[in-house]
């Protein structure tokens, strides 16, 4: 676990604490921000400790999104030739989504944990999260059209398969801004918590439940739920089976139906 | 702008109104109404001006849907032989189809606005669309289970991605009713307003805030969720790298930020 | 119609009642139930006179899932290679999802009415099914997981079209146990009785209502909503094009429009 | 059939030929070309009487690809804003490669007559085509690279699936000028004819043939393999039955078992 | 192993030879032989001892096709209504199709060695094979479009995987007879043989090599390379890394390192 | 360009050299191997001035595969868990197939230059570039049949779309050796040099070309061949369409029409 400039990441109990921590700048995405990023969740994915992430904000806000002070960086580097920029933008842009791709390809379940502003990139981000989670002052906005764009590092890719498609249009062409209870009732985050304490005790309390089951069976979970976003049905029939042809000659199984005998809490290896 | 015999077209302050108007058939789906729709939309798509579609029907009710007496010109138009008459079918039915494509592959975003009766063929359209939004008098029903054929016109293809499988199911095995309540629990509008007067006004309210960003970047976004309807998550990254390769150099973006910068509304070109 | 060991199967007025029938082990699946499904359902599918199904356990409980007596045999048939193993359940895998996969490609529509422990296997099963009524006291669990295990028989697969995303993960990764209000609201379940009485009566009436529509429609139908579960639009409406060019020559539109004119229920052959 | 400028179009025993018209070009495809070619088409699809088409080119060569005249009038309709440049410059594209899918969509088969120059455009048409057939003269060439450009209506699409990978790129990559010899081992053509006399009368024979065969099982055919140019063995086996659930039920088949059984040439409706 | 009325079945050094056995009927597809052939296919599936299949044709021909007198049966069986018909026809041909898929899935390599005639639904049947080899008097014919019918049993759908798209619509069109050299220069086959008895020698050597690999590694490579007919590059790689996770612990790696480092030849359990 | 211990990398005339160099060790794929070329192709994309690659082997072969020390060294590092072993292998798989994406996903044309062995891993490696040429004493096998296991680097993954599927099997299946001249039959390399220095003399040549024309148009070309290998002909239309919107703006096609107006060659910038 290395230091980082625009993150706090702590490790207890089996969960990492993911904490984008510039609470100065509403944790704005700044160019370390997402190079760092990366990093975390690769050493998320290499540390076997780690069953579960909690992502959250440092200060008030969750995010407000990318910092548009990046925005004007990209825009400064660029030259006369409108052929050659576009290759420059289109590798700039798929290079910012990999820093998202970091977090929805993570083998470990992640768990956005969001108070007050939660706007563009954060948006982006969250999408690409497991689970998503708020209190009741949360302030959702997919404001990059607003910027005069289209939101390019996940939001239109992800969102749709997580709330409906007709609100997700509206949201997207007017950049409304959304409160917790509505959130909820659209199906973005999964409960609403009366205010960021009570969040951060029922997200740390649902990460440990987590992070007591067999962590091979929470993997292939989450990599068969993962696949099937973008997958047949009978696709991923074939893929569980394969899978588990491997997991189901893993120790947890046996573990899992011991204690289920002897009525005690199994104990699974990392 | 054309003159339409089953259609009232008007254009102001950005926003295209589109009016099926056969008030006393109840708007219902005629041949005319089929083959114009196709040009309205391309209207829409080529007219640089036009921003935004609302889409509704003139008096009581939004429209019963196909109009029976071209259901029985195709009938009187099938000749002997069966495999003949198959291809005849078919033919007629991707004629059909390719109306309603018009208003899904539509540049710019398209609001159904359903007061009273939207039924059968009129369910296909209204998923055609980008957004619904009802009064509380609607009544919606899948009847084409009550001719005794499956929906061929868009809505067995587009409504699952609207609302929930397990609901879609009931509502096409059994043609029920539903008003616009249940409409708004179940996704399929994203509002009810207390009535049609109301409707207008919220839906033309909503329109007007659209047609005030990028054209572009609404474009953009109404691509890409389109796009995702269809395509693979790391597919649609893909996609909208490339697209804004492009866009990114557009004014729009340093339009916005200048706005943004003084605390001014944009004016982005058409 | 035979006789089975882990179901009751009766035929009356065009629906076939399914019942899993092992209430002293709540109905737990067992090897005959894995067998005996595919031949109730092959049966459901030859038969003309069976409009449409209703599932159902017998006894307070739908069915506490896989017979835990199973999983240990499948075990003991291990051997020493653990390649050897991998191709051996793989396989062994492949051949219970086949169990459930006969369900969800039924072709005629499958309604499943739960009441009590719907727990691991079960939701699997009713993931298959294509609407899924309850009571009250109905109580389900995704509880693969306290097994130590992803869940492999079709839960992951087929759930998350009908459930939300966020919260397809959180009842996977914890296992936690849904009621039936909470399940109607995430959209698992079109509705909830107030009892188990109550229940069956409403999916009985459901069902009497489907079974009256013409058969060959809601086939077309549901073979196109299944088919949207994995498909594009482009191909969805081209695949009805060509279904519908032999399916409007039916007699069943003509039965329906005449019936439709004369106001009467409409009357079509099996 | 009517007057066109780019083409000569003519019908008789039921083979129709269309011949680009513009010799003293080299066949170049002008704007009255991409335009036409759409007419041309919908008129074979329409016309009942066409089992077939040939497509050539007068004089010594097939085409020199596009007429150079038409990518400068698309250049000087830019304007200043890169965006709204580039919204443009797409649909023109699009609109570009609307006229080949006509080729491709079109339900009769489409040889093409290959003498002379194939370059550029050319190479996109005939990819287009179903089968390709050449004499020993005919010189082809993916010229699009020396125009500082990627080919973008169709080759760089539809010819992978014709020629091989590695062969594919070489040409695409050098836009290395081919011979007849070698198009036919590479198999982009299927035949080389000694000279444009042999190859007009091999091709028109041919097209005589093809014209004697059921034209619904000619058009089921086409469809199938254009079908699994892009899907899946699976699908393609569940497409196929559906369609012929219908044609199976044509008069063709009883024709062709009738002659079949008197030794006799069937003779099939139009 | 069975008895058999269509097929003879043996098994000899861990090669089974089955053998289309009505040659009579120049081995003519019969009833008994689409129903057979799925019997076939599984006792090789479920037999270990079974490692290859040699797929022939008893006396001079390989096969003619489906039988008339079946065909002609369908057709009896046909009533009035066209609907009903349809879906009759559609669940026929599925049935058939399936009996071909049952070669396709086979876990075991299956080589077809053809001589003589190989016509109509035989050319479905070897494209479902793994690969094919002729002796020089093979003549090959995609038949059907002479019954006035598209051929709906998998030549349409697996032969364009096999040979080039170009020649595949000139075969498929026409009908055209081929003979074992052109068909070894369109890839259909591997490779011709003199006459049948070479071929038989050839394929038979060819088997025995087969039959020493480790049949884990042949089941996997066949695997994937049918996965890779339908899939992705992308999903190919995890697919096959998945499938590894468990076979790289098999015994067979170590047991071929072994025999490599002794310079003997390795011996791998069924 | 860093120092490598695996390579030799040099650039010179915008071509840039990539050789592997362990001739003492037949070239075999090393641990520093397998690290290596992903910083090596990192490094051509990244640097503007390499247009080319040429891939090739130091000494008299290209490379013997997979070095075996590393695969000891694999399976040393397994422990007593299965399912937490198939975790591990599932990852180190997944890492090696990264290496050669590396390759695969370039965006610059990758030619390889063979002679000598080309056996395993080679395969896998050379399945991954753009074209193959070989001389006539390279010698090919898929050897990994013969260590008692699937190929799982690429070569079932992505030798399919270049080989014919018969011959494909045959050759998996047995890992017999192929010589140039087979080689080329079956399309494995596009042309077969007299010996390694005609070989190495021709591949330069033909880099040269390549390296002289647009390095935009270039790239452009690459990738839509690429996304041909996995996606549908009306997703690659679209996909060019949205490419060339900004490339259509480049500089690149007035320099090529000026050049080809002067008729001299064009110079594109980098």
């Amino acid at each position: 676990m290395n230091e980082y400039k625009a993150f706090r990441v702590e490790l207890a109990d089996k969960v990492a604490q993911v904490v984008i921590d510039r609470p100065e700048k509403i944790n704005a995405m700044s160019a370390d921000f997402w190079a760092e990023i990366v990093d975390v969740f690769r050493w998320v994915d290499d540390t076997d400790e780690v069953r579960v992430v909690v992502l959250s904000g440092a200060g008030p806000h969750f995010s407000s999104g990318i910092d548009l002070q990046l925005l004007a960086q990209v825009g400064a580097q660029l030259g006369k030739d409108v052929g050659r920029n576009a290759e420059q933008l289109r590798r700039k842009i798929l290079s910012l989504q990999a820093s998202f791709n970091a977090v929805d390809h993570c083998r470990k379940p992640v768990i956005a944990a969001i108070q007050g502003y939660c706007l563009g990139g954060a948006i982006d981000l969250i999408s690409a999260c497991d689970m998503r989670y708020c209190s009741a002052d949360a302030r959702f906005s997919i404001k990059e059209i607003d910027m005069g764009m289209a939101a390019d590092v996940g939001t239109l890719q992800r969102l749709p398969r997580i709330i409906g498609d007709g609100m997700m249009r509206e949201l997207a062409y007017t950049g409304r801004t959304l409160d917790g209870a509505e959130a909820q009732a659209i199906g973005l985050v999964n409960r609403v918590y009366e205010n960021p304490e009570a969040l951060m005790e029922g997200v740390n309390e649902l990460a440990r439940q987590i992070a007591e089951k067999s962590p091979l069976a929470i993997r292939g979970t989450k990599e068969m739920i993962r696949y099937m976003r973008d997958h047949r049905v009978d696709d991923g029939l074939e893929y569980i089976a394969t899978w588990n042809a491997a997991m189901l000659q893993a120790a947890d199984l046996r573990v899992a139906v011991a204690a289920h005998m002897a009525r005690q809490k199994p104990d699974f290896a990392d």
